[in-house]
């Protein structure tokens, strides 16, 4: 076997991270990838079994110049937790920081650590009347640590707003090797900068997000979705703003377009031949009377277990026409909503590629999607062409290139030109402060391309 | 007159001012204070037409090391308008950036400059059948740009978040004078780091902000306060964890205790003798009716502008029985909320001044407020001295020694202890990044003290 001039680096990095969690929590050479469907692979991949042997981890590290990448439940969409790069890597894996500190069901709130999976910190509200409301999908894999740092979101974003509004406080190792928390069990606190807020959605750039304090709220009653089909996509939009003029707060404001209904149909309504497909959800009889008016004639109130089971899995029966899809997920003003959708189309055409799309219409927030055949080279070049187009077009309308997935590795460069040359630096002088060395995550949230 | 060795740096700040926004908007020596009784004198005070004569300024005062103090409505409570330091300071007052930018009540937002008033973006969006919940007080003077520089909370900020939570979109002047925007009229994004959260509560420190794109939502149909005075503070305390288990939200959970009910006598119920009064407002009579149940027998409903006109006015009567008060506004975990509010009355007690509170009991937001004479310098040398004590406690309950008002220059240094010595080193550094120079109204949101 020819050596390889990085084995001596990888066997130290194997060597620290064995001292500190033991033999049986480390592996080597071992393939990470998410939703997005991009593959790296970490030399040294570590199980700490708690916030200290984070920290442990996180100092070696950075004593010893190797880069870390977190990794939580492997479920997001822009490759945040692939390694990169010509430097081996330590991977932090959160999966043994499954504990749940503290649950205060009277006083609406839980202290988790990381690993904690969202389905658990929603089954554990539930089951005490509450309701943890961010949904952003694979709730059995996806992980609390992952849903700070990527600010997650999902379909209740709507009414209850993204990850960040339910979160007191974070507990994570900041450079060089230090456990801090910033908030707690407290609902409100303005004394110091808000690096609570800096560190979610920071996809592991800033830091290792250990452990979070969130806020629970008392679950509705009932929901009740209401739906609807449209024949074009004008009148689906129309319907979205009727919505917004009901009087009222939908749950959540979704939308499914285009051939998304045929590959995926929608069980609880006839979609043949309708172009848009709104779902909007009531949590009271009151909010399921102003949203059967406002959607119009064609409304119904439909089973939430249905439409929720169906409309978890378009993703995925999408993805599976071809065999791939790049789907995206901007955010536009929402007078922008129409044209956001319709240029989806347009762009897919110009590329020769079936294009769709779907999303959280309420926030703006669309997955426009493109399905390609991922043996096929020219069909992969061109999907990646048509997700440029996309991003261009978020900026054209005033958008962002990222609503809910963050920019991982997918969306690398693509903040420059949605912020200004100032704002970017700004975005750049944040990451070289709390990360001097540029250890946590390298090539993540990069603000512009690396050349 | 002896010549002042500051007064030629006067007239030079005095006069690049003029040259950027005339003559007319130029002041010398301004008195500025705020609701904390602190004073301090801007040796120029300009006011710009604009957000581009803003970034004139703040690029001419980073380049000629001008401290810069922004200048909202002057309603803060921690002096954070207030000059300090031995230099003289150019002082920006927003009053003039009074533009609503646009409004599109159909989509639910407004962008707005940062002087107009609190009480204009609320009566726009009453007229439209919206509400902008944050509601921090003296909505006539308040200037959208303070209440983001502080985050400003308020009684309905238990339901609806505070102010960040509506924030969607800044615009603001970063050293050494670059105009920037972080978000839009975009309801999620998280494209780049959460600069937006940084920038809101830095209270001036980070930069100067412009304008705001803010989110609103449908008006409650009504609102419907229910209230009830209880014997003792234990078992007004055990109402509001009652009003907590009742399955419902409420818009607010307010208390007032001891001799502010003295003081300040609710017109609408009788608390002769009672230690606790406690509001919980439904939006429903569904949630009404469960909070009726929740406060016990003593509660009943009523008149929201008779609750909501007194409560806005306890804070003046009180602060007149004596000449002067000092309020805080910690905040706790909601399980120590009676060890708080009991405790306040001990440091009264152990200073010799009369002590009471009120506040945000369903955020654990309390405002522990001592009476004194302002004549009488060994009173408010107690008054001060209390204040430490009432610090310490937040920080020993677990707490924040500030909830909505911010450390300003009244509770400079209180941050460290609060937070690690890590996790203050790391507010530290957000500061000298962004204001490489200190320029940034110096001497406020400082997390340890001076010497």
């Amino acid at each position: 076997m020819v050596e390889n001039v990085l084995e001596r680096p990888v066997a130290a990095i194997a060597a620290a991270a064995a001292r500190i969690v033991g033999d049986e929590y480390v592996a080597r050479d071992e393939l990470l990838t998410d939703a997005s469907g991009l593959r790296g692979v970490a030399a040294v991949l570590a199980r700490p079994a708690d916030a200290e042997q984070a920290r442990q981890l996180v100092a070696w590290a950075y004593a010893n110049d190797t880069p870390i990448v977190p990794v939580g439940g492997a479920t997001g969409y822009s490759g945040g937790i692939v390694p990169e790069g010509p430097l081996p890597v330590l991977a932090i894996s959160m999966q043994r920081l499954w504990r749940v500190r503290s649950f205060d069901p009277l006083l609406w709130r839980i202290e988790v650590e990381a690993g904690v999976t969202t389905a658990t910190v929603a089954r554990l509200a539930r089951e005490n009347g509450l309701l943890f409301p961010p949904d952003p999908g694979a709730p059995e894999q996806s992980q609390i640590g992952g849903n700070l740092a990527t600010n997650a979101g999902g379909p209740h974003a709507f009414k209850y707003g993204v990850t960040s509004h339910w979160v007191t406080g974070v507990e994570a190792v900041l450079a060089p090797g230090e456990l801090v928390s910033f908030g707690g069990p407290i609902r409100k606190d303005v004394a110091g900068y808000d690096l609570r807020s800096l560190l979610i959605g920071s996809e592991g750039t800033l830091g290792l997000i250990t452990a979070a304090w969130l806020r629970l709220t008392p679950a509705p009653a009932q929901t009740i979705p209401v739906v609807a089909a449209y024949a074009t996509i004008e009148e689906g939009v129309e319907a979205i703003y009727g919505a917004l003029a009901s009087g009222i707060v939908p749950a959540a404001i979704e939308y499914l377009q285009g051939t998304a209904l045929v590959h995926a149909p929608p069980p609880f309504l006839d979609a043949d031949g309708r172009q848009f497909v709104v779902i909007a959800e009531a949590e009271t009889e009151h909010e399921r009377d102003e949203l059967l008016l406002a959607l119009g004639p064609a409304a119904f109130a439909a089973d939430p277990r249905e439409v929720w089971r169906w409309r978890g899995g378009v993703s995925l029966v999408v993805r599976a026409v071809r065999g791939e899809k790049l789907a995206e997920d901007i955010a536009v003003p929402l007078d922008r909503l129409q044209e956001a959708i319709e240029r989806t189309l347009e762009i897919g055409a110009r590329h020769g590629l079936e294009a769709c799309s779907w999303g959280h219409a309420g926030d703006g927030n669309i997955h426009s999607t493109f399905l390609y055949d991922p043996a096929d080279p020219a069909q992969r070049a061109a999907s990646e062409a048509a997700a440029e187009d996309l991003f261009a077009l978020a900026r054209e309308l005033g958008g962002s290139v990222s609503g809910e997935h963050g920019l991982g590795a997918l969306k690398r460069g693509q903040l420059l030109g949605q912020w200004s040359e100032a704002a970017v630096a700004a975005h750049e002088a944040i990451k070289a402060t709390l990360d001097p060395k540029g250890l946590f995550n390298p090539g993540k949230k990069q603000a512009r391309p690396t050349s």
